[in-house]
């Protein structure tokens, strides 16, 4: 099946958007062991008609984003009918849809909005609980009967996903006979890179026929990705979970910070945070969670040296002795934290993020990350990440999750 | 002119690679004042070169990256030399560059290798000091003919983006006559819709020749992008200004966190956050500010209400009677985070993430956000974000932060 990607937006071709539309619905779609055979950006307005009629002309299947909005310049609905040969027409159900969308939110809707209820005639209109834009689905031979299915959903990610989530992947199953022995495991992993993988298993795994194996590697994180027969992917399995048995977040998709909300779910815990470096955004990551407000009741951001002080009764002798950044400091952090707070596990962070504030024996990059645990003696570990300032946040709070998870399995 | 970006790689369709050199081609090309008008990506192999052949008939210029490696389906070159009617021929030069990059790093060059000085005859070799790959320069009207200029790129960002710089800005400009009175505008605002703009400025802003206006609608912020000859761009300033004196961010690019860090700066004030729903992500954006640590010294995360008791001060009583979520709350955490961290502005927020915990009076999505300045009555104010949990927190911070920035302003 041929399918392509259609992005239309000005600002994704003058670069001040990055257009994360094709790599997200790229994997998407090879969730259902498809692949996109091209992705084209062009910018909205003319462009887009010559680029849906290419389009149209070439695959099985186009879908395209961006270019449902209100304005002059949304041109997507038009390009498209006119590309197909159909008529534009005002679609009832889809007013209906645009009229609610902004009841709903109690905003007064301008004329111009109304351009939003126009669809092809005789496509689908894809509800947009998000937006005011409805998505459109135009199946495969209507009208002039051109033979490639096309999808309109609307750009801005958190309108886009949840639509795509919910009217595509169904009608794509029934576009196509998907083999039904086709499986996809996605295996999310800390503390290995991705070179290691590569050295251990990429033999092995190259042995077992009929299996892709892709990966992902992000800051502090590698995503494995097993395609192929059930028993194909099973043997893969095997062999994965032997070389890295505590490496592995989850396999079902589930994030580091869901897999620590779950486990303190599970205990009946509840975890504080203590962050210098990070700035909250460990707290910030486990609040994210739905739920999280069982397991975490408190987060304190102590940036300042009188902060931990004050807030995490760190002792000014530790602080002059052993200066901030130490192992000392983060063990004190993490058990007032858990006094303070008297839940059942903390986890402090104090290092330095830079650009500024690094020395010869303690750089910028340097962290320790201390844990405390209720009837626990608390510890201390020492990390290294010299990297930019966001890419250090994340990396280090992806270690202090991991550090809460391993202590939630041990314990 | 009419530029056009083809990117080559199998992994930016699958999704596994974010593709980051479209968008970072079009930032370096605006530069120039120049726009691509179409950017095009497919897999490696037979793919290349249709889109090669396609793109040269449409375009002035093509700038394709990835495919230069030694392997199979690494197939740029062989692409483009056929799409432009040209032979592909050993290029000697290119081949003293292959050999000579293998020897500085002493490893052994394999057969596959050679490959890589193939170059399409009279072409011009672009010096790769990062990597094996020597990129290529078809001037137009080479060979047979076409007037469409080509330049073929490295795949791997560390090699491409020193490679652009060196060798294809001072082409461009040797082909065109850049306009020199050119000048781009982004500017952040936040407290107004799109649509708000459409309807206050779109007339009076179409008036203006010689001017393009694009937006970008992010979660509580909208982006405002003014092209054109400076008296054009310096005319609709003038309309912007007048219409939204208070809600613009910025007209440099700095985000809304950066420009609150600026002002404390500027002020000597420091900030306190005291955050229940938004759980560190406000205190997350200030510390991603490189030098918040000097006006940023404490932030809490008060979840539970006994967090609330203990850590801000907030009273049992004000909590029975009106609920965590509620203005008297909302102004309380902010008076305690203010005393408890003697910080200059403190900034608090009570709400409801959801999907859980509405309630007829307070819907999933309601939060009162509290203001206290030292030596000043503090206030709260009431929103409504009806979204999903992540949408929520992002759109309470950047109202949170904003406010702040209001209050920097006017204090």
């Amino acid at each position: 099946m041929h399918i392509e990607i259609l992005n239309t937006g000005t600002e994704l071709l003058l670069g001040t958007t990055q257009n994360t539309h094709g790599s997200w619905i790229g994997q998407e779609l090879l969730k259902l062991g498809l692949r996109v055979q091209r992705q084209i950006t062009v910018p909205d307005g003319e462009a887009v008609r010559d680029a849906v009629k290419e389009s149209v002309e070439r695959a099985d299947v186009l879908i395209v984003t961006g270019g449902l909005g209100p304005t002059s310049d949304d041109l997507t609905r038009e390009a498209t009918a006119e590309a197909m040969g159909i008529d534009l027409i005002e679609d009832e159900h889809a007013m209906r849809l645009v009229v609610k969308y902004f009841k709903k939110l109690d905003r007064y809707m301008a004329e111009s909005n109304k351009k939003q209820a126009l669809i092809p005639c005789g496509a689908e209109v894809l509800p947009n609980p998000n937006g005011t834009a409805p998505g459109v689905y135009v199946p495969p031979r209507l009208g002039k009967g051109s033979p490639c299915a096309v999808f309109l959903l609307p750009g801005p990610p958190r309108e886009l996903k949840p639509m795509y989530q919910a009217e595509v992947p169904h009608r794509l199953k029934a576009l196509v006979e998907l083999t039904e022995d086709h499986e996809v495991v996605e295996m999310k992993f800390t503390g290995v890179g991705e070179s290691d993988f590569h050295e251990v298993l990429d033999r092995s795994l190259s042995a077992i026929s009929d299996l892709e194996v892709g990966y992902c590697a992000r800051p502090s994180e590698v995503d494995l990705r097993l395609i192929g027969s059930s028993s194909a992917v099973a043997s893969a399995r095997v062999l994965v979970d032997e070389a890295y048995p505590d490496k592995l977040i989850s396999d079902d998709g589930r994030s580091l910070e869901k897999v620590v909300v779950d486990l303190l779910v599970a205990k009946h815990w509840t975890l504080t945070t203590a962050e210098s470096c990070t700035g909250g955004a460990i707290a910030s990551r486990i609040t994210d969670v739905a739920g999280a407000s069982e397991v975490f009741t408190h987060g304190f951001v102590t940036y300042a040296n009188e902060a931990k002080r004050e807030v995490m009764g760190v002792s000014e002798s530790l602080l002059n002795t052993f200066g901030a950044v130490s192992e000392e400091v983060a063990k004190s952090m993490a058990q007032g934290a858990l006094k303070t707070s008297n839940s059942d596990i903390a986890v402090s962070v104090t290092g330095i993020a830079g650009p500024c504030g690094g020395s010869d024996g303690k750089p910028v990059g340097t962290v320790w990350l201390g844990i405390a645990v209720k009837g626990k003696p608390s510890y201390a570990l020492k990390s290294f990440y010299p990297k930019d300032r966001s890419t250090f946040k994340l990396m280090v709070s992806q270690r202090a999750l991991d550090l809460v998870r391993l202590e939630l399995l041990s314990s």
